[in-house]
């Protein structure tokens, strides 16, 4: 198998070389996207075959699910990124030195990027788009439960390139479901370029661990709410009802609040109220003496996105306190304070290590789309590369092209 | 060990996350420089204990020498340092929404940066005054070749970080010299944000394969110079000239000429005569039907990094050849292309994949200080985050601050 992956690796690094211009990669999108419309049958046969033979919770089969209508969704993200602008070939800066050479700092394709992702079958689409517009090859391992699905889309789009004249290696399709292949993927340093995982924290963690082709992870969203006492208690309770209820089981969604100790006993009540028989409230010892009826919460409880409806709270004596808890526990991705007074909100977001830190908004925003870049391949919650949502820009590196008559170092 | 090692990274860590002005920045870098003026007895003292207990090859002793004239080129880099702008806090871009949310990306320091090096202490000063410069902190682990040196001189900065005000941890100086300590510290991801190695090609690969911390690599750099059939003879001969012979030991200079063959027999005569007694030439086959005294060169050859007096060359017969070999054998560091043909330029600069691509100049140009940048941490072969020269631009990532009145997602 090792060498069976190390072929489709070497023939994707080959397809990245080939250069082709917006024009020719929005057609062939087009062409894909009529195709899917046209096909959509067959990926509903498909689709169904996988969900008979996979044994997955109701949440798990509708997140595997594809119906007409979310088909439709596919074909129309495909339609937002052909009018998306590809960032390939921007000019970032340039300059002459005193010798007359001239440097460019120009936006090229990363190359190949390997996506392992998990039983979502709309994202063989999307990500190898998103690929595909910034003019990088995609290698894909989806999750086995959606082999079928994802095996037909990815035919279907090499088929697609093929009739375009374009390396059909463009898209990558790894089909084989044992967990070794990932091993061995995310180990083809000399033909991948970057590895993206989507998926649960155990399969970030596992690549994380041991693969020698960079990762950027999108780790966890542990993600705060800081209540600062200077905070408009009405504001607080709707970014609070927002961030945590809305859809909590999305990394952007928060985990913890954190409440200063001379507004807690007058928000606390306010918030228990608007959370009735919908969120558990887990709080710290001094939440309990306002709470009095809710669970303690424990170390474990600081450390744990619950993707669920949970909501642990501590109180703190400053912001400076809170900004010290979000640092230890917050998992790099997006924070917000909910406050009227200039100095802490200043503080809160120069302090905060995170992708994305908000001062009276919901931590609900961090995203692609919401940000306006029209599609979303993930979000970082590393440092390196990209941080926060990632989209079109986010998949290029730069190279410096740099133009002579004959200079010589002296 | 283990221990103490963390423990060292978690006050590192603990450190990066203070917030200094530029100004008071600069003014400890001043006193800094002031200080290593005021004691280079003492630190020519330490170096020469260093130089006593070793043992290595006269130019590796040469590397490891600090005399009056080095000392002083240090204090001189740290003047150019206190004189660059911080790249921290720029505004990168910023937009609206449709909802009132604003968004700005803001540069941010990376954080922790570790950096291994091998028997250069002047790294030791250069690195921190980088790292501090952008509002990094930094952990240094130094060849023990040069370890009272280096301890010397950190020791020395973090005395005067303190009477400075500041954190000392902002320098942190791994103090064990056993090849150990540097496997611990390449999986301290949880304070580390950032791995470079400065070393040789051994030191990267095994820190590339085993660390958990994301590692910029400045891996090697095997790089080309391909003479086009319209070159000037001239131009390519002073070219080739310049980028082999004017300091074949660094990363810049080329290992491999390709030549087109409408002109290897004009060029290679000309070429073989301005290095002789001075360059060993390996030809491939049909070099050596114009050279026959040469040594024929191998598949080994066409790997290596000599960093020595040593060139090896192919006849190929086009540009796009000269690019397949060079995307085959490249360490994606710096490429350059004699020519006078404006379609063959232009591919060359497309299509070959390193950070820097030269049409009619040295490769020897590609460094911070020749690229304007006034200083080098060093010149990474990765495609991720940063490519080729990095100064202080790349020691920083960026986050987004968004600001606004309420906003709650629907």
């Amino acid at each position: 198998m090792l060498n069976y992956i190390e072929n489709l690796c070497k023939k994707a690094k080959k397809a990245s070389q080939t250069i082709l211009s917006e024009e020719k990669i929005n057609a062939c999108l087009e062409k894909i996207a009529y195709n899917i419309g046209m096909k959509k049958n067959q990926i509903i046969e498909e689709n169904l075959k996988d969900i008979q033979s996979s044994n997955l919770s109701k949440a798990l089969t509708d997140r595997l699910t594809l119906n007409e209508k979310r088909i439709d969704s596919i074909i129309e993200s495909l339609h937002t990124i052909i009018n998306l602008k590809s960032p390939v070939g921007e000019i970032i800066k340039g300059w002459k030195l005193k010798n007359d050479l001239e440097i460019e700092k120009v936006r090229v394709p990363i190359g190949t990027i390997a996506i392992i992702y998990e039983a979502r079958p709309n994202v063989t689409v999307d990500a190898f788009a998103l690929c595909f517009k910034s003019s990088n090859a995609c290698v894909l391992r989806g999750g086995k439960e959606a082999f079928n699905t994802n095996k037909y889309l990815s035919n279907l789009i090499r088929d697609t390139l093929t009739s375009c004249n374009i390396n059909p290696d463009f898209l990558t399709f790894i089909d084989k479901t044992e967990r070794q292949a990932i091993d061995y993927l995310i180990k083809m340093d000399k033909y991948i370029d970057l590895l993206i995982p989507r998926g649960g924290e155990s399969l970030i963690t596992h690549i994380s661990k041991n693969a020698t082709v960079p990762v950027i992870q999108h780790y966890k969203g542990l993600c705060h709410l800081y209540i600062d006492e200077s905070a408009n208690i009405d504001m607080a309770l709707n970014i609070a009802y927002n961030a945590k209820v809305q859809r909590p089981s999305v990394c952007n969604a928060i985990e913890t609040l954190l409440v200063h100790k001379n507004i807690a006993s007058e928000f606390l009540p306010a918030l228990a109220k608007k959370f009735e028989n919908i969120v558990e409230l887990r709080g710290c010892e001094n939440t309990l003496k306002i709470l009095p009826n809710i669970k303690q919460a424990t170390q474990e409880d600081w450390q744990t996105e619950y993707l669920d409806y949970i909501l642990s709270i501590k109180i703190v004596d400053s912001t400076d306190q809170a900004i010290e808890h979000i640092n230890e526990y917050g998992s790099k991705h997006s924070e917000a304070i909910v406050t009227q007074n200039y100095t802490n909100a200043e503080d809160f977001l120069n302090k905060v290590d995170a992708a994305c830190v908000y001062v009276n908004a919901s931590t609900r925003f961090s995203d692609g789309g919401e940000f306006g870049f029209g599609a979303e391949i993930g979000i970082s919650t590393s440092k390196l590369h990209a941080r926060g949502p990632m989209a079109l820009e986010e998949l290029t590196t730069y190279k410096y092209k740099i133009r002579g008559n004959g200079q010589i170092r002296s």
